[in-house]
């Protein structure tokens, strides 16, 4: 099997790397070295070239290295080729990571903690229990229902809503516009696992922001196109909201001077939240291959019409 | 009963009323109300008054409201009188969100990524999986087996070292100063626990740091005497550590003018890691009282000895 990859270098060289020892009948060209064009059947990429069928004309297969394929046009793919993302432990873990340590941060008053520091003010505020801290997370695929699990085992009590029913034990699910108000209205910390599609494209703006108790909080690791940034700091301003831990922007990077960059409740981080992992996403990569090879059904293709 | 409480007003008056409805067996007087002092058995304290003996002249039982009772002078106490220090859960929780929190920070690089905001700079730094962060917890009672138990379910590759050998399954645990040195040097991210006696006064030192790994880093929210803090600053500075969470200090408040407020690899906060929650809490206390009544061994007693 012929597959280029085009993506973070290091990463492909470790996989590469691998596949020649474990995997032979797998050769891995590292873009833009790409073997001979008509003999490659699958595409591993962050962004794939422009006129992708005229480089590859028999292509058969393309593989999103990350989390989301929101940075391919699907537009401009046939609609007969397959695309997928990636589902990896690696990637879930780090996601659990970022948002468990902004949900704790959030909870337990750290942006006001951390403002005081700059001040050297030594000034104590009463702790709520977990149990009375109500989280809601949007977007409950792999990521979303991770996080909710490692937060309701943390005490918190968890909701959460996606555009299409779901069910998670013990945990309250919320689906659809129609329950989008219900949602907000128990939300103390929402978290944003959205994929970015047309109907989450400016979802997080000044009349969803209304919907929250006064005060709530904001955890944004979806896409910086869901939030309407000019809305974040207005509702931050009549402290409707009152912090907002931030992993993603628009655009990215984010411009030196851009004021989302030094507003005191906001903490703001490089589009970190979670990467996919050399090593790990090396077996969900190998599993999927055989899994096509086989002509089995692909863990995370795209469904084109939700576009996610 | 008759019983004295002398600490945080509002947490008195709620365990006042809830027990004259629940347990009327149990008068509960809050200082400076105590009743008739002959009568009085029991004291509740964050801090006993002067002449503790002399006030309440029949006193049998010594109970501290915090999780410690590194607070109370024992050489002024008799030895006959038993101290008893405070285990409820909502401590316990506490205090595991808080090294939850800070350990997740220091293993996602969030000090350096929040001086990368303040100065307006887009740069990613590489992941570590958390099989691949080792984590030390020194202090293995009910907080520090709690905090283990979390950070272990998140991925964490945790070690524990106390004063006695201790057994906690999963986790390799090194007791006593001659094991000191191996739990050290396979410690990235150092948590102290340890309860203040004249053992652990001084102990996070330079000579300590020196042991760990170059780059480690540290999360105190053990006692403020426990930290050389000149020592940590020249470890940040050289450094052999790269940050350090620091919940409490030497003295409280921290002056002002004190340099570690103003460090930017420090988070310092203000002795708010966990504190005593008045519901469970109360919950605690009434089952020690109940078990005292009854004759039976209390929970938390102080051995006079080791001080904790």
């Amino acid at each position: 099997m012929q597959i280029v990859y085009k993506s973070e270098p290091q990463r492909g060289l470790l996989w590469q790397q691998w596949l020649a020892q474990h995997a032979p009948d797998i050769q891995l060209h590292l873009w833009p070295e790409i073997g001979i064009a008509e003999e490659v059947e699958v595409l591993v990429a962050w962004q794939p070239p422009a006129d992708l069928m005229t480089v590859f004309p028999n292509l058969k297969l393309l593989i999103s290295v990350g989390a989301g394929a929101d940075q391919f046009d699907l537009t401009q793919l046939p609609a007969s080729l397959p695309v997928v993302r990636m589902i990896e432990p690696g990637l879930t873990q780090g996601m659990v990571e970022y948002v468990t340590f902004a949900v704790l941060g959030l909870h337990r008053d750290m942006p006001r903690y951390f403002q005081q520091q700059r001040a050297a003010q030594w000034q104590t505020h009463p702790i709520k229990p977990p149990a009375q801290r109500r989280v809601g997370v949007m977007g409950l695929g792999e990521l979303g229902q991770a996080a909710i699990q490692q937060l309701a085992s943390l005490g918190f009590d968890c909701a959460g809503w996606s555009r299409s029913p779901r069910q998670i034990p013990g945990v309250q699910c919320f689906a659809g516009n129609h329950q989008l108000a219900d949602f907000l209205a128990r939300t103390d910390i929402l978290i944003c696992l959205l994929p970015l599609t047309p109907e989450t494209r400016g979802l997080l703006n000044a009349q969803l922001f209304a919907q929250l108790p006064r005060g709530a909080s904001l955890v944004q690791a979806g896409r910086g196109q869901q939030l309407v940034q000019d809305d974040l700091l207005s509702a931050l301003e009549s402290g409707q909201l009152s912090a907002a831990v931030l992993d993603v922007t628009a655009p990215e990077p984010l411009p030196p001077e851009h004021p989302l960059w030094r507003h005191p409740a906001i903490w703001l981080t490089p589009h970190i939240a979670s990467t996919t992992q050399a090593e790990t996403a090396l077996a969900a990569l190998l599993e999927n291959l055989r899994r096509w090879e086989r002509g089995e059904s692909l863990r995370g293709v795209i469904d084109r019409q939700q576009g996610y």
